[in-house]
């Protein structure tokens, strides 16, 4: 079958496209044909071996996002069905509770063989039934961004109606935090550099957009929205080195930011006295586990949330997928077919 | 009355040993005669304004701990009778719930006039009993101190029997933070640079100790204690901007810094990568509020714990008790007889 | 000042119009010229002294809900100032935190003096500022009624999008707990014996209605609304002994049962064997503290949120307007205009 | 190999000692070699199909609870080696998070077949590592009954140092209750009919006792020992339908009520006024999930803690072992040697 590897060394230049043989499904495992793909900023991280270590080992199938159909089942399985249409969860270990070194050692893509595959084989405790009403492309944009979302704005979030929630930028996790929060009923601002994109997610929901290439200090132009509190209760922190210091001064006393990305550097210089002095809470949010998965898949169905899609490609066009990924520019999610 | 109030400018200087006319309490009031004061390092930051416009304005009698009796009330008073020794609150406004820019508005010591004076008046809303079994010495220590690794523990951290928790130093909040890490059943590692506060620290309890003077990396130099949880459920962070980058090296995937001081800076240069890959989060304590005061009493009076005490000066020695304070190398709560 | 009090001993027959002095705002404290008052069923126990000695002393003034304008402040008052127009809080002294007895044993209307009077005074603690979108009638609603399905849905029951939640009747608790739970993003089935009734809360925003009268065993005709997740996550239970067996079989394993009413007697015969066996949580609910309160106000703002009014009368026709209340049938909460 | 089965139809006449091929692990399992099990009040219900469909299908082998050494492995496991002496889950597919049906439906000696087998076979995600300095016959008490004191205390309880804590009885659950919640520093009180057994409590580190056959009214004896909270922070209830309405009196307003126990019949007949009037919780508690069983084995290990033993009997006498149990007026475990 068709696989995209790293291969012989680590870097972008070694992922090629090359051969594995068929998997079978063992006891307990169920065999996927995949469908399509969606990436992620962390996707550009991993050919480079960006996470130490915890990258894994060569040669590595990339790419943790996608939505296929269970093919064949290995002895035992209950979960799922032959002709099932299922997304992988992104740690193939952390069905619930709280995080542990193993859970986090289990993530598809880096440690793990990703999704690049035209057949993936795992555990049936690894996958969640992707919900009908959803295309194959909005399915595929699941697994890592969406659940991101959702678990900086429920599961650790646990927004209120009326919460004031800021949310950095327009990308993946971006949009979908616009839609989670918007769904528990809170009252949402974003802030981009750009007015277009702005329009879009006002089209979204967005209360109120900051432009922070016009209004640099967005800090101190968010006061109005927040002045009955003291700050937002919940700012989805993507922007890391350059925007904490500001994110530190919009938040209410005892207010959460949600720090999540995949930015290869988060060197800050920055003080950290507002986090004693208010009472702040800095939450690192890391993907999340299946249980809050498939409670948002219920949610999303019942909302009939639609992902934004973005630009989609051939299988064999990874690398032009991931070069369109890192130019950034782009509104929605990037897509390969198989 | 005699007061020490900061007058005529800010700064160490203008720190004066003065006079105010006896304050009387209206309704809903109390009037104390105080006992003991205790110092903290925020009595250092005070007098330089080191808050800025929250410092509050001159002039201003610092000091926010210490224990006294309550000499009169005035109408319609029910928490409290003539005669009671009581404690005032750190935050005078903040009974219970979440913080709000009004609650962190009402400190003792800054904005609000403090405790340096023979009366002082406050709301009836404003003190708590001191239990019996303490000594007026032990009482004075508890306000910002005890509250802040109360917090820390149990408000916040939930701590439960098993959890690994790391203690940076032996001051104020260090060691209520053991204490009350042992209370609720933990198991406690503390790092000091002097083997003599080690050995102290071991005697009231600590399970584990590391002179960081000697292993410079204490991060590494713990996994042993931590190796079945890759790290430590909760770090008591005092240290700041030295110690920062060792504790996100230490905590466990999942687990917490508690971020409590207040050092006048905490400019970090640290990735703060960690706390997004790991979902760490850092948790911003600030004293706390009544309620977990007197909760914080319950337990206390139940283990029959004993505030750890160092030097006591005169109350005209308020100086040179801040001196001694701001030169370290004390064990034990530094403290004002009046 | 015209007041209506119970007098001389308790029972209905001597709820009487009546006469007070005027009071006046002491320190801390505000005046309040009411202008539209609200029942609730408690209003119906109270002056039979249904909660025993929790009722408090006579002569009592009933009633607990109202709006009414700030008409003078007494010294040092700053959370509200002449000419605002306020509720009163339902606790007096619950601002926040858990619930204590003191903080259980300030309730307006029964007992501490409630509404029905001309002018109310009450210490500016146990007030908060009304919306301007809302009419007088529409604030008059909110202190009790809307605020314990606030605190069940929200509080409480931590509301997700996603979540199942049955609602039992349309009183007033549940209108509102219909409305808040919308807001989370919640899946919301409402039963009721009318048909009537079922389509205005189905107009509201109800995803399924069920007419109890029609289908007696509405546990079982829910399972296929919940069936992916065996039962309702949250059903608010304010039937009582009939409902009781009915909501422990239809609520999910792990889930809730918000415990809700003042209806005098709750006297059950039931298997709690389920409880155990399945994890259930039955959480009493008692209105709710003012930190809830102004969350609530914040969140019905942005949602532009409008209570649903029953009949008003006049403030001599209190007795009238309780017997509106006691024949049921009503939809919509039943006012008193002053 | 040996076996225990309840065979041809149900009822406690058809447990008898039979036969069955001995098993090998597949892909994932762990084949674990029995040394002692331990018995609950459930294992007298399961024969008698107690618990209707949810009790499972004929054969079946009883019993939960037990340790055993690890003497085969399938492929691909990791969790544990050949040699390791593991405690099997009580809940075979609880890991963590919330419960579920599935999850609930895996329970070990109904529905799945337990523990009375020499050899036993299972995947390697339902096994916990004993810690070393337990005994068999202690390690063999801890999958059901401490786990559910573990998740009463502490998973659910969220038990803090100063908590007044309520436990009725001296049984299985009730003395790993004591336990638990001394380490986590709460003050605790024990009632029981009898004075030997309550000096065995005191001795193991109770505060108070109460001996309910002297003194009936205990709910009424209680209140000095927490009148300055009105009532217990929590009670560990495990008599049912008479003491129900005492806990409802002792406990505190916003107090919890731990539900547990195994009893056929909860038929209660009683007010339930209160856990709506007083704000109570009504917590099910079914014992836990594998990260609450690890949690608490890593704070035994800490404190020694070591379970109290009653009489141990040979593998053949299952049935007098289980009428000894029936009969009461034990103290400790009851064990099973293999």
């Amino acid at each position: 079958m068709r696989v995209f590897q790293i291969e012989g060394d680590w870097g972008f230049d070694n992922l090629k496209l090359s051969d594995r043989p068929e998997p079978e499904p063992g006891p307990g495992q169920v065999l996927i044909s995949m469908r399509m793909a969606s990436l992620n900023a962390r996707d550009l991280i991993v050919p480079e071996r960006g996470y130490g270590r915890a990258t894994g080992e060569l040669p590595l199938i990339p790419v943790s996002d996608g939505v296929g159909e269970v093919v064949a089942i290995g002895e035992g399985v209950t979960r799922v069905s032959v002709g099932d249409r299922v997304c992988p969860t992104y740690f193939q270990n952390w069905t619930a509770g709280a995080p542990t070194p193993e859970r986090f050692a289990s993530a598809l893509g880096g440690p793990l063989d990703g999704v690049m595959a035209d057949l993936v084989c795992l555990s049936e405790e690894g996958v969640v039934k992707a919900p009908d009403y959803l295309t194959d492309a909005e399915a595929a944009t699941l697994p890592c961004a969406a659940l991101t979302a959702w678990s900086a704005i429920v599961t650790h979030g646990q927004t209120r109606a009326g919460d004031r929630i800021l949310i950095q930028g327009t990308g993946g996790v971006a949009l979908f935090a616009l839609a989670f929060a918007k769904m528990q009923g809170a009252h949402v601002t974003v802030i981009s550099s750009s007015d277009e994109k702005l329009e879009k997610v006002r089209a979204m929901g967005a209360d109120e957009t900051i432009n922070y290439r016009e209004t640099e200090d967005w800090a101190r132009a968010s006061r109005a929205i927040t002045a009955d509190r003291g700050g937002y209760d919940n700012i989805i922190e993507l922007g890391g080195a350059r925007t904490l210091p500001l994110s530190l001064r919009a938040v209410r006393p005892g207010g959460t930011l949600s720090m999540i990305g995949v930015l290869s550097g988060l060197n800050i210089e920055a003080s950290l006295g507002p986090i004693v002095a208010r009472q702040v809470r800095l939450q690192g949010v890391t993907v999340g586990h299946r249980d809050g998965f498939e409670a948002m898949l219920t949610a999303m169905a019942q909302h009939q949330t639609r992902p934004v899609l973005g630009k989609s490609f051939a299988f064999e066009d990874l690398k032009p997928a991931l070069e369109h990924l890192r130019a950034g520019g782009h509104f929605g999610k990037t897509l390969i077919r198989f």
